[in-house]
């Protein structure tokens, strides 16, 4: 899984990531479908675990390009967890309220609480990413972001949040057959927006801003990981692996009970 | 399904309703497990639909006495869905900064958007049950609850909420079994709280103090269904059924495509 993750302080670029890249998984789409079914059961436990312990908080960020499957990878990843301890976070365009407060305001508000999973779905790394291309705000602006996203997340860790951040990392042809499916396909054609051409056109630069948003604000507390997204089944088993991974390693523990229950006989 | 909806405006007792009842389902705990799977995916496909379509809210209200089955309820019904659009509203003992507000302060910053779902799992109903049995506010205090929840279910309503509320009804054999399973159970024994006990001391006020909720708030915006809970299997299967059923109802379309998508070919 370390390949995939973006090491602080090294200098990082997207184009050295494949994006068909299937290498971490020995086995074809097949395989990975029955081991991300293994994955899945574990996830269901350990959120469980989670849950039941009420001690870590866990944020997990899903950041994309247009069509890069974020909407599919939660849906898949999480699918059969217990909703009372998970939660989705969308972050659309910000409203008036939100955006008379600073860009931070209205993401603090839906951290995860101890016990609880939460999925930012876009987040505020928006704000270093259509708002940096789209000019939204000045540079001199959006620059200060970064150092201010490290420091809010080192904060969150700090106080108990384990938190992974997930680019899904697809090429500019396969957004063109996602883009194109969605036009074609009478029954998705609701979701396209006209709009969604105006930012294909500014593919580069948002893979720029991407690129910068990652090296700036993986760190070892809240890395970013870049998960080539192209496959989904690749990407759903690779999300999957990494996050039961993480969620292992805190060697969570069912809380003690009350002392003196065994012997209770309830009238 | 009828018959387990509470009528407004007559006399209803609680004891005309059977915990052990299971007669609205032909046939036994098999078939209604692979019933209940068919409206799992119905209930997917609607859940789904009503987040595409973004125009109604949907608002679940779970009560029921202590190992009544609120959670395994919303494990089992809700499995499956997509997280991103539908989300649990845990309602605990209120923090001092919600007890310095009104009672329905906190639940309604709660209620579900346009094409969410949400389910409360316990609700401003704890308001006139534990708060009653317990004599945490004065009589003349809860009294006039019932109608300040007509009104605000009402308004509710009135603005696009679809309302289902549902009480799982258990009987006090059961509850004593299953609490002495949590206990005798070493892997469950943590959920055990010595206080449950005091509660079901009072199980004939809380028995009382849910009849008259039921018989005060049951609407026709807003109904109460009494839900044989005993069994599990069909707790799980009627509570599904009248779910699918009411979002049936809606008769929700997914949205219209924007114009001219068709001959779009994306470069």
């Amino acid at each position: 899984m370390k390949k995939y993750r973006v090491e602080s302080g090294r200098s990082f670029r997207l184009e050295d990531f494949d994006p068909d890249d299937t290498s971490a998984f020995k086995g074809g789409k097949q395989e990975a479908l029955v081991a991300l079914e293994a994955l899945n059961k574990k996830l269901e436990r350990l959120q469980e675990l989670l849950f039941a312990e009420g001690k870590h908080k866990v944020l997990v960020v899903l950041q994309a390009m247009d069509a890069g499957g974020k909407d599919g990878t939660i849906r898949v990843v999480f699918d059969g967890v217990d909703p009372s301890g998970v939660r989705v976070a969308s972050f659309g365009v910000p409203t008036e309220h939100e955006l008379a407060r600073d860009y931070l305001w209205r993401v603090h508000q839906q951290v995860p609480r101890k016990g609880e999973l939460v999925i930012f779905n876009r987040s505020h790394y928006e704000d270093v990413l259509v708002v940096r291309v789209k000019n939204l705000v000045p540079k001199e602006v959006w620059q200060k972001r970064y150092h201010h996203i490290r420091e809010f997340e080192r904060m969150l860790a700090d106080e108990g949040t384990t938190i992974l951040k997930f680019f899904l990392h697809i090429s500019k042809d396969e957004q063109r057959e996602r883009l194109q499916e969605r036009l074609d396909n009478p029954e998705k054609r609701w979701k396209f927006r006209k709009g969604d051409l105006d930012d294909r056109k500014l593919w580069d630069q948002y893979q720029e801003a991407f690129e910068d948003a990652l090296r700036e604000t993986s760190t070892a507390y809240a890395p970013w990981y870049v998960i080539p997204a192209n496959k989904n089944w690749y990407r759903n088993w690779l999300v999957s692996s990494i996050l039961v991974e993480t969620l292992e390693s805190l060697k969570m523990q069912y809380p003690k009970p009350e002392i003196g229950l065994e012997k209770i006989v309830i009238e």
